[in-house]
């Protein structure tokens, strides 16, 4: 029996020491170098090898390393195979950060003041309360309620969509198309935490993002293709959005010749709005290992069905 | 009787405003149009006028419109005047906000994001987890208790320093003379909320600044002469500092030509990072009122001794 790592080799490094304190009677094989693949019973990978059936025919679970499962080819995984993804509390942290530095930066007008220094101006805009600033977030798994209730301390009036009805304290939640018109015409400063499914796949368009009101602005915190670019500059440059700050594009990297990292009211990080950090990871890998040999549900299990 | 607002004409408008709706009875006057001067007992201002015992000889309160009372000539203001500082919610939130969005500046290096993009770079830089950015606050009075207070919810290790003791539950306090260098020493990003008084006057210094790590970060949201700019801008050329966000300055405009404007690591904002709500201001200089007719002890009064 062995479990693989196939992501990134630095962090692979940390997993690895990970492994050895916490869980030592557990081979960890750092791919490529996974010995006889007929012993790999566990893999966490950012992506899975091609033909995952024949490279690893006794595979017993697939950890995502990220919060989503999107990167997957899922009919390419047998079905008896749980798929996992990763939900561990620095993924979660690095977004509370990532988002509220976001909601902060458009509220106070920091991206004005950056422009306002670059021409030696000393000028004071007025201070909006947060009260003014309507923040909604669209998905409201672990990462947008965690976003949500953060927000709310600022005194931000936070609103959540989803596909399915919650109910969370302090935030008004709409669900469904029915629900997402009004969602968004009170939208400020829209948040995307959606997880990438085909429904959810060019869901940030022309039609979507006008439906916000004049001087809305967008954190694009979910994958590249929730949104189609093409619509994002043509909504900014016509004045209907304020400013768009993109933690995700399609392609990653963004080209160096793309409109996107010249725009002026643009803002890009390049997918580094949350990382799964390996201490928490390998705890929660660890603790879903136990889960899965006493015959427990796994904490992160996807619904094949629904995409996440 | 009267009461009279010198300060910002436009935010003097919504307080007359307030006044008409929430104390009908107490005649408003905005400055210059104030009147017979005897008639004045009530002065908000951001500056009093010249000699004020002599232009407002029957003055019983003197309210300062801002936070601090730095501003104020205090040997040319009556004794037996109480001056009395801004406490109100709407500063408060204000800085929570300005001092937050720069942590997370600093923390999750969105400084070195905005340089990468204007040379169209995608380049992944590691998240360092909040327990790795040491914050600490100069000044533990309302804003700097509610700023560390926030600041604890996102993982940061918090501490504060203060000439006299405090206790404040999550937050290492460090006290006086003694108690400044481990202070300093343990801190990555520090903040100044600190009074202006001539104790504090030019505390920020090489000597003080350089007792921080290498590699530390300041947040100036003090008052301007809290810092020696010359030993600020050697510090980080040096490379002893990283980063610098100054939201006051000496003087205050920033000359087009100061070389704080251009240096690649600091960020200027004109002196906004929180400024008086009037609904909540004229709330707390009514409830003011209301006490110092009754004879209680009004809140904000200040310590001359102490200056502040």
């Amino acid at each position: 029996m062995s479990f693989v790592y196939k992501a990134d080799p630095s962090r692979g490094a940390m997993w690895a020491k990970l492994f050895a304190q916490h869980a030592p009677d557990i081979p960890f094989k750092l791919w490529p170098d996974i010995g006889d693949p007929a012993q790999v019973r566990y893999l966490a990978a950012w992506q899975p090898p091609d033909d995952p059936a024949r490279a690893l025919p006794n595979l017993e679970v697939l950890f995502s390393t990220g919060a989503g499962i999107d990167q997957f080819d899922l009919s390419s995984i047998p079905g008896h195979v749980p798929i996992v993804r990763m939900i561990e509390p620095g993924i979660v942290e690095g977004m509370i950060e990532y988002v509220t530095h976001g909601v902060l930066t458009i509220h106070r007008d920091f991206l004005d003041y950056a422009s306002q220094q670059q021409a030696a101006k000393w000028h004071e805009l007025t201070v909006r309360p947060a009260a003014s600033c309507r923040v909604g977030v669209l998905g409201l798994g672990m990462l947008g309620k965690a976003v949500l209730e953060r927000l709310r301390l600022f005194g931000y009036p936070c609103a959540g969509w989803s596909r399915s009805e919650h109910s969370i304290e302090g935030v008004d939640c709409y669900a469904g198309e029915q629900g997402l018109d009004a969602f968004l015409a009170r939208t400020d400063v829209l948040v995307c935490l959606l997880p990438l499914t085909p429904a959810t796949r060019q869901m940030l368009d022309a039609r979507l993002l006008g439906k916000l009101p004049r001087g809305a602005s967008l954190i694009q915190t979910g994958r590249g293709p929730h949104l189609v670019q093409a619509d994002l500059l043509r909504l900014l440059d016509e004045g209907h959005l304020r400013y768009a700050l993109l933690d995700v594009t399609t392609p990653e990297p963004l080209p160096s010749d793309h409109p996107l990292w010249t725009h002026p009211r643009v803002r890009i990080t390049p997918h580094i709005a949350s990382a799964t950090r390996p201490e928490t990871a390998v705890e929660s890998v660890l603790e879903n290992l136990r889960r899965h040999r006493q015959g427990l549900p796994m904490i992160g299990e996807i619904d094949r069905g629904r995409g996440y």
